[in-house]
C-alpha cells in the first residue's frame, strides 16, 4: 500500500530521472538549494511563512518503500543499481528556516536545505509543496485579523478547500495567522485547534417546524450553542428564537449565538440585534457566514453592524485574489561553489543567504538585508538552524505558542503594511558582499549574458 | 494513527453535533441529499463533472476507528451513547451520479445521496471536497485542451498545487479533461496516467559546463529526452544542444526535444527552431513551460510559435481565474417530504432530480432540462445508479476510458460554449412538475417568504 500524503513517489518525474543520471556519473556532493518568493502577489504587502513543522516531518521520515521502488522498476525508466542506491535513502541533510509566522518578503529565502544533491534534489517538489500553500493562506487569513479585530473568526472552508490535505493545513494556516479556530474536526484532533461550530440548514429542513428544531438541537447542546436562523425568514426565526430562548432561561438553559448566513449580513444583524435586545438577550451574540474575506470583513466592521463572529471559508482556503506565489527552490551552491541561474526574469541571488532585519526604537520592522550567511550585519538574522544531520534540532513548537509569535511578528510591522491595498514597498537591500558573489559567479559561468535579479 | 487522507473526522464539527441531536431524537428516516452548483463563475461557460471515483471509494470504506471515538469522548462534546452508536455506522445508502467527464451547468445535480439521515448528513463535507476540487480543474483544464488541438499538455504544477491531495487530484482530473500526462510520479503510480518530465535548472548548474550536464543526461537517459535550455542563453544552447546530437546520432542516441521556461516563449522556439532545422534536427520538438494558462496557450497557438507541447502547472492547478465553486449539497427530500431552503438567493429546488438533456441532428447538445426523477421526458438521463445499499453497481472505470467520454462530452458542445469568454448562457429548462413541486413546498413551510431559484 502506497501511503499518498507521505509518499515519496509525491514529486516530479525529473527528480528521478536527475537522480538517476547523478548516480550514473557519482555525483553527490553537497547542494544547497533555498526556497524564496520572487516576487509578491500585489495583493500581498508582506508574506507569513508558514508549512516548516510539516517539513520537517517529511525530511525525518523520507523513505522510498520497498512498494514503490518496485513499481519505480516497472516502468523501466530506471537502472535496478540506481534503484538498489535508493534503499538506504533518507534524509541526513542541514536546514535552516525562518520560524513559522515570520513576516518575509521576495528573494528572502524562508527556508534552506544544505544536503547531499540526490537528497536535497530530490524533496524539491514536495517541500514546496508543503511551504507554499500554508504560507498561502497563512498571508491571507492575517489579512482577515487585521480588519476584524476583537471578532471571533472561525475557519469554515473545509467543504471547497483543494482537497484533503487543504482542509487541514487551511485551518492550522488560518489558526496560527490569529484566527479563533476552525470548523475542521480533525484540525482539532491532530493540530489541538479549537473547534467551532453551528448547525446546517438541513437540520432546520428536516424539521417541519423551525422552532422545533431549535428546540431539539439546544436539548442536545445545552451549553453554548448558536442557532442558525436564515433557512426561511431570517426576523420571523430571531423572533421564535427570543421566545423559546425565554423558556429555557427558566430551565437554566443559555444559548451562545444565532447564525446568519445568507442576504444582507449587516441589514439582517442591526434588525436580528433589535429583536433580540428587545426580547432581553443582548448576551447572545450573532455570527455571520456566507463567501466572506477580508473585503467583506472590512465593510461589515466599517457599518458598524453588530456581528460578533464570522465563520471565514471557501475565499480565504483557496486565497481567491491571489492562489498562487511565484515561489522557487533554487540551488545556490555546489560542491562549495556558488551558483546562479540567469534565466530572462528568474535570476536568482547566489550563495547561502541570510536576512538581516533591523527595527526601530518603536519597535516595527525598518528594513530587510539579503546577505551572505558569512556576512555580520546589523539587524536580527531571520534564518535559524532547526535540522542537523536529519535530526530536529527542536521538538514540534506547539501550535499555540507559533500563533503567539505570529502576532508579535504582526505587531512589529510597520503600520501601511497592513493595508489590504497596496502599500509602498517595504525595502529589502542587497548587501555589498552579495553583489559581488553575483557579478563574480556570473564572470566564471559559461554565457556572458547578465541580468538584475531583484 | 489517524489517516489524515482517509478519516471520518475530515468533516465539519456540525455534522456531528447535529448527528448527536438526531441520535437523542432518534431521526434516521431516509434523507436526499443533492449536489450541484449553483452559479457558473463568469470565467466558464460550463463544468466538467469529476471526483466520482473517490467519492465512492469514500463511502465504501466510511468507519469511525476506535481512536476516532475515544478522541470524540475526550472533546466532551458528545454523549457516550451517542459515540457507541457510530461504532457500527457505514454507508448503507444508495448513490445516482453523473459519470465523470460529463457536463454540466448550473442547478443542475451531478450527485445524489439517498441513504438514512445520519450517513447521508455526515458525509457532506468530504464529498464536497472531493468533487468540488477535481471539477474545478477539470473544467479549467479541457480550456487549456481547446485552443491547443494536437499540443502535447503535461500537469507541472504538484509543486504549487493545494497540499498532496490537490496535487495528486489535479494530476487526474487534468487527464481525464484531455491532457497528455502528469509529472507527478505518484499520480502515475496510484491513477496509471503517463508520466512526462525533462529536467530542472539545478541540473545543469551542478555542472561546470551546460554542454556537459546535456551530456551525463542524455547518456543516463538515451530514450527520448527533453534538454532545458534556458539556464544561461537559450539560443547559445540549442546550438550546443544541435552540435551534441550530432555527435549523438552517430553513437546511435536521439533526443526528444527541447524545453524553454523563460523570456518570450514564442521568439524563443522560432529562433530555437530555426537552429534545430538547419543543424538537421527538424525532428526535435520544442516543450514550452512557465506560468502558462489557457489565455497564454491560445496566444503562443495563435502567433504561430513552433511548440509542440506545453507543460501547464500552477495556473491550471489552482485553477486561478476561478478557484471555486459556488457548490452546494442539499437536502431535497426528508422521510418521504420534498424539502426547499428559501434563504436570500440560495433558494433550492425540491425533491429527487434528473437531468434530461436533448441533442440536436449532428449530435450538439440542445438543452437541458431539470425534472423531477419519477418525470419521463424526451433526451438522455444523465443521472444514473452508481451505488446501491452502500455497494458499488460498477466497477472503477479505467481512467483512459473516462478521458474518452470526456472527448465525447466535448464533442458534442455547441461550438459557443467551447470559447474562453462568456458566451449566451447554455438553456437549462425547469420541468413544470418541478416548478409545481416548488410551490407545493413553498405552501407548506412556515414562512409566507419565497423567492425565485434560478
Amino acid at each position: 500500500m502506497i501511503d499518498q500524503r507521505t509518499s515519496v513517489l509525491l514529486t516530479d518525474l525529473y527528480q528521478l530521472t536527475m537522480l538517476q543520471a547523478y548516480f550514473d556519473r557519482g555525483m553527490n556532493d553537497t547542494a544547497v538549494f533555498e526556497l524564496f518568493v520572487r516576487k509578491l502577489p500585489r495583493e500581498r504587502n508582506f508574506l507569513l511563512a508558514a508549512g516548516l513543522e510539516q517539513v520537517l516531518d517529511y525530511l525525518a521520515n523520507l523513505r522510498f518503500t520497498r512498494e514503490e521502488l518496485d513499481w519505480l522498476l516497472s516502468t523501466g525508466r530506471f537502472t535496478s543499481e540506481f534503484l538498489h542506491s535508493l534503499e538506504d535513502l533518507c534524509f541526513t541533510g542541514d536546514v535552516h528556516a525562518m520560524p513559522e509566522g515570520t513576516v518575509f518578503f521576495l528573494d528572502e529565502p524562508l527556508l534552506r536545505v544544505v544536503a547531499p544533491l540526490r537528497e536535497a534534489q530530490l524533496v524539491e517538489s514536495r517541500v514546496m509543496n508543503l511551504v507554499h500553500y500554508q504560507t498561502v493562506v497563512a498571508s491571507k487569513a492575517v489579512r482577515c485579523v487585521f480588519v476584524a479585530p476583537g471578532k471571533l473568526l472561525v475557519d469554515f472552508g473545509l467543504r471547497r478547500a483543494h482537497g484533503a490535505e487543504a482542509g487541514l493545513h487551511s485551518a492550522r494556516a488560518s489558526y496560527l495567522a490569529g484566527f479563533s479556530g476552525t470548523a475542521t474536526v480533525l484540525a482539532g484532533a491532530l493540530f489541538d485547534i479549537p473547534l467551532y461550530g453551528t448547525m446546517a440548514h438541513s437540520f432546520i429542513q428536516t424539521h417541519a417546524d423551525e422552532g422545533l428544531a431549535f428546540e431539539n438541537f439546544v436539548r442536545s447542546h445545552p451549553g453554548n450553542t448558536t442557532l442558525l436562523i436564515d433557512t426561511y425568514d431570517t426576523e420571523l426565526a430571531a423572533q421564535k428564537v427570543v421566545a423559546l430562548a425565554a423558556k429555557w432561561r427558566n430551565q437554566g438553559i443559555a444559548i451562545g449565538g444565532v447564525r446568519l448566513d445568507s442576504g444582507d449580513l449587516a441589514e439582517h444583524a442591526r434588525r436580528v440585534r433589535r429583536i433580540l435586545d428587545a426580547g432581553g438577550f443582548g448576551g447572545v451574540r450573532i455570527f455571520a457566514s456566507g463567501n466572506l474575506d477580508e473585503y467583506k470583513l472590512r465593510d461589515l466592521v466599517a457599518s458598524g453592524a453588530p456581528i460578533d463572529g464570522f465563520g471565514v471559508g471557501t475565499r480565504m482556503n483557496t486565497s481567491v485574489d491571489a492562489p498562487y506565489l511565484n515561489s522557487a527552490y533554487k540551488l545556490e551552491e555546489y560542491a562549495g561553489q556558488p551558483r546562479r541561474k540567469r534565466s530572462e526574469g528568474k535570476a536568482t541571488w547566489p550563495g547561502r543567504k541570510q536576512v538581516y532585519r533591523r527595527f526601530d526604537q518603536w519597535g516595527h520592522m525598518a528594513g530587510d538585508v539579503l546577505a551572505l550567511e558569512w556576512e555580520s550585519l546589523a539587524g536580527v538574522p531571520l534564518l535559524r538552524p532547526v535540522m542537523r544531520n536529519g535530526r530536529r534540532l527542536v521538538v514540534s513548537t506547539p501550535l499555540k505558542d507559533v500563533r503567539d509569535y505570529t502576532a508579535q511578528q504582526i505587531a512589529a510591522l510597520p503600520a501601511p503594511l497592513r493595508a489590504l491595498e497596496e502599500a509602498e514597498r517595504y525595502r529589502v537591500s542587497i548587501s555589498d558582499a552579495l553583489r559581488e558573489l553575483a557579478r563574480s559567479v556570473d564572470e566564471t559561468t559559461p554565457s556572458q549574458l547578465t541580468c538584475g535579479a531583484g
